[in-house]
């Protein structure tokens, strides 16, 4: 059964007249194609017993037929009220739904009051955010291999910026280096701002690259991922110029067995809080509990946004299929960021990395 | 006053508790602060009578602090509720809110929910979005300065993309050369995915760059902007390969005739309505009405979607401070597309271009 075929039967059993798809990623994910139509508005309606159809900005329409979509596609101009028009869609199927399906998560209040409008006298309880969660948690065959492909990508951007680091040269030009030598192969998005920070700079976990120079004798934190056919990949390294301080190689240390131990105990039937813990634990016993301030992992596949989370408090049971990143990280303020990680999916027996660059400390420069 | 300021005293004469405010670009705007958390909770809790809070995960909360926001700042560590934090926090302040202003453009559904939850019997009617774009409507000098900025460095872009031009590249390897000149210039971000589009290509006008290969006698859509200190540039050229054919110049020419006629057009009082209607007669005229398929421009300023929209039916009348683009287009399936954009402020008695590219028919390769 296609990924749409389920919403639709979701849709059913639920007894929703119509499920309101707004997400641009889940459209992509039903259907294949993707844009982010920002203040435009992109819908996927989708009925429990008749066909879909696709509403969007007339000049999306070309776009989605294009991706094979073979239903009906409606577009519309900007100065029309699209609002009305998607009710006059729904309403030639089905002259008065009264229960309406959102995707809760994604859609603006504004816009769940547009609806409002348009389906007076409907009720919108019903929330779809947690089947397409669902749905999007345990990935195919063919999503794994996207990712692998997006983690290739990801290991050759670290060797191209692991060898553009010097002393005396700047954060960001490393970052042009590595983004200038994917695109030359075509890889043209990363699937975040590429992190790279120096020294006393990578401390500043969610900071941004800048023009710190690279000093000699001190860590840098690499933390980047590109798109692969709308999947990503997402990993982290931390490299050394010149020679470290026994601290900064102590706490390099730290997170490594925290993160090969929690890569090791990422398998079949052990919770998301459980394998926070098992990396957590090493870091806390080492003394350095204070300084690992984010959870140990995020879910990942089309976004790195998904789940699971790895964390206390989320006793969700690992499955196969499911991939999310291993990041454990050490952030003392003042003497080093270290963050060492890999994205991986569950397998039968243990797990999978996306990425293979190596984790034993690598000296640049 | 600050902008803060006029957010508290719109607070206070709306008889509302605390506004809620979650737009990323919004706190930017007030702040200073820009993060986008995704996943996680920023919030900035303005009263109409005590100093404002920020609510944001732990790992941002030095980074808000180093911005130089001056009242108190709390952050959540990842397996926290983050709404009964917040709650915790008013309720210090306020033991009981009953009207709670929201940014509804923003703001899912499924966070008013949290929201309504921890705030039970609270009214969330009130939509600070309104008064929020309306203050951003009008830029300042200080915002002007940098748009400016950002302006001269899609300019820059234009110059190295041109240059890169040559028969038989590819549309990605020209995007490749450019971004890699802004980056080593300190430029790493752009405001929208850089659009090159060879040929019939462009005729696509939401289509993305790919490895499309230029050919002789062509015409070459360009589309890019910049980052600069949070604002950005947008901006379109359209230039010849070669020699195009007499159908690709006369668009281009009725398209240069459009752009530059509601260039000259665009100044205090006139609609964005009937400036989109100036540019739209002269390529309805020309015949190519049924081509040209989008509003002649939007606002800008800290993003590309912004107020003015510039289009049939928004009888807004155009002031000094106001910026948007003026991007007239012609897209005919299988011959050519070509769109000539500049975006402008609005001064005294006309407007300005934010960019200095010569819009003449530049001819490269």
């Amino acid at each position: 059964m296609s990924k749409l075929q389920q919403v639709q039967e979701w849709t059913a059993q639920h007894q929703v007249d119509f499920s309101y798809v707004s997400d641009p990623r889940t459209i992509q994910y039903l259907t294949g194609f993707y844009s982010d139509p920002i203040e435009r508005v992109l819908a996927l309606i989708i009925f429990p017993d008749q066909e879909p159809f696709m509403f969007a900005p007339a000049l999306e329409v070309e776009a989605i037929k294009d991706t094979g979509f073979s239903f009906p596609v409606y577009g519309y101009l900007d100065h029309e009220d699209p609002w009305q028009r998607i009710a006059d869609r729904v309403k030639e199927r089905l002259a008065a739904p009264t229960k309406i399906a959102l995707e809760k998560d994604q859609l603006s209040v504004a816009r769940l009051e547009h609806l409002q409008h348009v389906f007076s006298g409907a009720s919108f309880e019903a929330d779809l955010t947690p089947f397409i969660n669902n749905l999007r948690l345990i990935k195919t065959e063919a999503e794994i291999e996207k990712l692998k492909v997006a983690g290739k990508w990801a290991d050759f951007a670290f060797e191209k910026g692991f060898a553009a680091v010097k002393a005396g040269r700047t954060e960001q030009s490393v970052v042009a280096e590595l983004q200038y030598a994917l695109m030359k192969k075509g890889i043209m998005q990363m699937s975040f701002d590429t992190l790279v920070q120096a020294g006393p700079h990578a401390a500043e976990p969610h900071g941004a690259t800048n023009a710190t120079k690279f000093e000699n004798n001190e860590l840098i934190l690499f933390d980047l991922g590109t798109v692969w056919d709308g999947y990503i990949s997402d990993a982290s390294r931390t490299v050394a110029l010149g020679k470290p301080t026994e601290k900064q190689l102590e706490i390099y240390k730290v997170c490594l067995e925290a993160q090969l131990t929690a890569q090791r105990a990422a398998k079949p039937g052990i919770t998301a809080a459980a394998l926070d813990k098992v990396a957590r634990d090493i870091i806390e016993q080492a003394g350095y509990g204070d300084y690992f301030i984010h959870r140990l992992g995020h879910g990942m596949g089309m976004s790195e946004h998904e789940f699971p989370s790895i964390m206390a408090g989320n006793d969700m049971i690992l499955k196969p299929g499911m991939c999310f990143s291993i990041e454990p990280g050490i952030y003392i303020p003042g003497i080093a960021g270290v963050r060492i990680e890999d994205c991986v999916h569950i397998t039968a027996n243990g797990c999978e990395p996306f990425t293979q660059t190596s984790k034993e400390l690598t000296y640049v420069g």
